[in-house]
This record gives structure tokens, C-alpha cells and sequence, in this order.
């Protein structure tokens, strides 16, 4: 059994406690929390919960952590540390910095003698793989990425910050009919706003102005200006009623020509559907975890990205069921 | 310059031609061909067309072979035999005999000290690399996959073995309803045959008589009976106007539950969408084989399936690249 532990309890640490759940060769061994432990309920409660701060006393006795913090201000500190003593799977997902991190998880692991998987989940993650298998097939051609329909997390904690809002949720909706296009081969070269819509699910204090908030969300720079933007005042009750979920999802076409004067048109597409992203998210995690552990036991060290995994690592299947099913 | 040879010069291997012109690391070196070579004409006539027979003088002046033969009778005997000497990638595609195909080609490939990759393309090929990434995510789940709308070969050459038929195409299309059933998570235990509709244009003789060609169609043991089957009789001119191409495409769609009690459904589906089969299945093995190619250089060796190579394996950029896109 690989021996996991999980960093961080969060939206996602939570989820990954039912992911290892549904594996035979996974076991939670521990949960560490930056929180009060005994305030934590494990849906198994033999499974030790302790203090973030205690973890290095469970070197040895894990084989690999999963570090489920928040990409903007805890995996540049956390991913780094804990490499030097855990093989690690990350989700950091701030594109930008993706090769900096890279480079500090990297620099800790090679020290430490493990191996470190960063910004594994679905987007970065599967849809890079999907974007490079794409680009690498159909060498001449385009890709598009469209999110969606799904709740933005930045944007509705953008919207609660303003003054009156309650509760908030943002949903990011791909434009219909250019997906249509798209999937037609039409390669419109299009910026992210007028390829999603904004719709937002907004609970108000009750002396707030509608109009004013209203006026503040569409206009606000880099969130929702630019955008077709559309808000919903609902109530409370609506609101824990009909937004309590985070699902999300999205979808990578990748359409290009080749043959006899490049004269044949190919559409290569990958589309999610997600009741709830980080239920997704964490079984994504935990599949790539199976796969650090076997690459570490033979011998793979530092830093990786998934673009280095083979999908046969993956899977709980031998080679040998994987080939008879190929 | 990684030098190409092509082994096999039918659909796949004249297609194949088209693809690595496309890219800028990989060059074609020569083309073998049972057939007389100076009847073969390819785009670039300063590259050599040579007897089959000879390909053994060219050890150690290629890199690869691309083995671009049949699956049926070439490949089993043609795959094994050039991987005692050359790097190779085949498009084997009778699933069920893949594990025996594979033990062969890795005897060779281990003997001769090469790498080979085997059933290379999009099913088995690419399919295969989602039906494996879907189920090793969402452990608990289904897997479906629909193939078309696109044209059978095999089917179509069955309806030209019926006396009094000149010509005939036949296209395998999914069924619409069941599709949009298995989208939104339903989870049909279905045969191919109730997934799937056939649709035939046939060429008849002037004397032949369309009720006998139709239900000699319609009845055929493993090929139409038991589906959905339409024959459409067309004059040799239509024929010739719209059914020139071999179009084909598929989708692969794997639903599951994952989170709390299993409680949020996901769905990931891959779609593609071909106008031409050869000249996408060729572009699958280019790139296919610049990754065999790397994996060799690293001293990998034996026989492969497309779930052993990494996705950065496939694509011209560098690592850096990669990352800084990911």
C-alpha cells in the first residue's frame, strides 16, 4: 500500500480523503492542519490528524504527500519545504510562475532525494497534456480553451469583498456559438472575454443598493470588465439552496490540417464536466500520486510536470491487463 | 534530423509522407515498397524508392521505420522482422492480438537492441491513452466509446466481395440518442451494434439486382447483421464525387463518481473529428516517432505501447517551452 498523507485541509484536502478511499493500493496514513486538529472529522477517525508543524516527524513513514494549500501564497513556501523530505503532488495552478516554482521544487527534491509532481489537477494538467498532444499531432493549426460552465473561485471572492454583498458565486459560461465555431474549424482569434460570459448569484445586505453593486461588479478591472456580464439577486435561501456546489469544467479543441497540401482538416477535442472541481481535482491528484511513487521507485528524481508521466503509470491495472485492453 | 524510412506505401504511408514534411526535425529518408518502385511518385522525388527487399543495407542510415503495412497478414510478420534491425512504430490494430504481436516485436527489439512502438494511431493508439486516463481517474465509472461518423474499411470492402457490386463505401455512425444518453451520465450496457447505425453507397452492375445486393448487405454475419443498416444505390459518377475520401473520427467518453458517498458525477469525453483517417492516423505516428526516437537515445529498448511515452516525448518544443506554457 503507498502510504499517503495529505497537507492542507481545505476544499481539496477534504475531497482527498474520499479519492484514497476508492483506490485498493492507497492508504491515508495521516492529515496535517495548519487549523485547530481537533476540530477535523476524517471520514475515518483512525487516521491521525495533527499540526501542520509536526510533519517532518513522519519522515520515513510516508511516501508521498499531498500538498492541497492555496496557489497565490502557500505552495511557493509549502511545495519547496516539504520536498526536501516528501516525494509531493501539487496543484499550483498561477500559469506565470509555473516555471519559477519549478525551479524551487526542483532545487529541494534534488537535494532530498525525492520526486516532485507541481501543478497537476485539470487545467494546468490534463488540458496542458491535451493542448501538447494536440499541438503535437497538428502541427499546423489552433488551439482554443474554453472554462466552463463553472464557479470562478477568484471572481466570487472578488465580488464578496464589495461593500453590501453577503454571499457571491460566478459562474464562467463559454459562448455557445463560439464553441460552435470552433468545433467547425473556424478559427476565430478571439481574447478570453468574448469567448465566456460572467453570470453572477449575488445575496445582499438588506440596506444595500442593487445598482451601485450592480455597477461595481460589471465594471470592476480584470475580473468583469469587457465581459458580458450578467448578476442574479437572489436570497439567501436561494442561494444555499441552488449554489452550495463548486462544480466546473471546460473543454481544449485542437484543429489543424495536414495530408496533400495540408488539404485534410483534423478536430481533436477534450471536454470536462465536473459536478464538483474538486472532487475531480483530487482524483486527478491522487492517479498522478500512484504514478510519482512508481517513477520514484525506480529511481526518478527532482521535479516533474505531468507532461512527463506515462499514462500506463497511472492506472492500478498491470502492463499486462493494460496491453490486453489497449 | 531524425531520418525516417517509410515501410509500406498504401494509404497510411503515402499520408505518412505528408506528415513529416510538416515537421521541422524529422526528414523522410526513403521509401520501401513491394510494389515496382518506379511506379511509386512522391512529393519530394529526390528521396529514394527502394524494393522492400533492400532495407537491410540501410542499417545505420535511418533512425526509424514507420511499418505502414496491414494489419491482418503484413505487420505480424513485417513488425517483428525489421525491429531485429531497425527502431520501429507499427499500426497494428486487431485488438485482440495485440499481447501476441507485442511479445513478438519485443523478442526482435531486445535481439536486435532497438525500441520499437506498437498499435500506434487512434484506436488502439490515442483511444486507448483516454480510456486509460478516464478510468484510472474515475475509478468507479463506465467507459464508452462510439466510433464515426466515418468510414470502415473492412465493411466496405465485405460489400464489394458481394457478386454484382462495383463499388461500395459504408460509413459507421453513432447513434445520436444513445451519445447524448451517455453525456449526461447515463450508463447504457449496450452492444457496438445498438451504439451504432451503418450506412452504405453501393455501385451496382448494370445487370445486378438491388433486392438481392440489399439484403445480402443487411444479413451478413459479423459485419451487418443484428445493426441498423441503410443501402443507398448511387451511380458510379456520385460515387466518385462524394465518397473519394476516408473520413472517420470517434468519441470516447468515461462518466464516474468520485467525493463524498460518490456523490459528484464527472464526465471527460475526447472527440475527433477526421476528414481524413490516413492523414491523421500518419500524423499520430510522426509524432509517435519523435518521441521512440528520444526514448531510444535515453537507452530505452524492447517493445512500447503509446501508454509507456510521456507527452513531452511528442512534441518539437524543448522542456522550458512546455513548462512555460503549461
Amino acid at each position: 500500500m503507498i502510504r499517503i498523507g495529505i497537507y492542507g485541509f481545505g476544499n481539496l484536502g477534504k475531497a482527498a480523503q474520499w479519492a484514497i478511499s476508492q483506490t485498493d493500493d492507497l492508504v491515508l496514513s495521516a492529515v496535517f492542519t495548519r487549523r485547530n486538529p481537533s476540530e477535523i472529522v476524517l471520514a475515518d477517525p483512525s487516521v491521525p490528524v495533527l499540526p501542520s508543524s509536526s510533519v517532518r516527524e513522519w519522515k520515513g513513514k510516508l511516501d508521498l504527500l499531498l500538498v492541497c494549500g492555496g496557489s497565490a501564497k502557500d505552495l511557493p513556501e509549502m511545495t519547496p519545504a516539504l520536498a526536501k523530505d516528501f516525494c509531493v503532488v501539487d496543484s499550483f495552478d498561477t500559469h506565470a510562475n509555473i516555471p519559477i516554482h519549478f525551479a524551487h521544487v526542483n532545487e529541494s527534491a534534488i537535494q532530498g532525494g525525492t520526486l516532485a509532481l507541481i501543478s497537476c489537477g485539470w487545467d494546468p494538467g490534463l488540458f496542458s497534456l491535451m493542448r501538447v498532444l494536440g499541438e503535437s499531432i497538428l502541427l499546423e493549426g489552433r488551439t482554443h480553451t474554453f472554462w466552463g460552465k463553472g464557479v470562478s473561485q477568484g471572481h466570487s471572492d472578488a465580488i464578496r469583498r464589495i461593500p453590501g454583498v453577503l454571499d457571491a458565486k460566478q459562474y464562467t459560461v463559454p459562448c455557445e456559438d463560439v464553441l460552435c465555431a470552433v468545433r467547425k474549424g473556424e478559427s476565430p482569434s478571439l481574447p478570453a472575454e468574448a469567448m465566456h460570459k460572467r453570470e453572477c448569484f449575488v445575496v445582499l445586505a438588506p440596506d444595500a443598493d442593487p445598482q451601485r453593486v450592480q455597477e461595481e461588479i460589471v465594471t470592476m478591472p480584470h475580473y468583469f470588465a469587457g465581459y458580458d456580464t450578467t448578476v442574479h439577486f437572489i436570497s439567501q435561501e436561494e442561494f444555499d439552496r441552488d449554489h452550495r456546489e463548486i462544480p466546473h469544467g471546460g473543454t481544449v479543441i485542437r484543429t489543424g490540417c495536414s495530408g496533400l497540401d495540408s488539404g485534410y482538416c483534423s478536430t481533436m477535442e477534450f471536454h470536462l464536466a465536473l459536478d464538483s472541481n474538486p472532487a475531480f481535482t483530487s482524483a486527478v491528484l491522487v492517479a498522478y500520486a500512484r504514478a510519482v511513487y512508481r517513477m520514484y521507485q525506480r529511481g526518478r528524481r527532482g521535479c516533474i510536470s505531468i507532461l512527463d508521466i506515462a499514462p500506463a503509470d497511472l492506472s492500478p491495472r498491470s502492463k499486462e491487463e493494460l496491453l490486453a485492453q489497449l
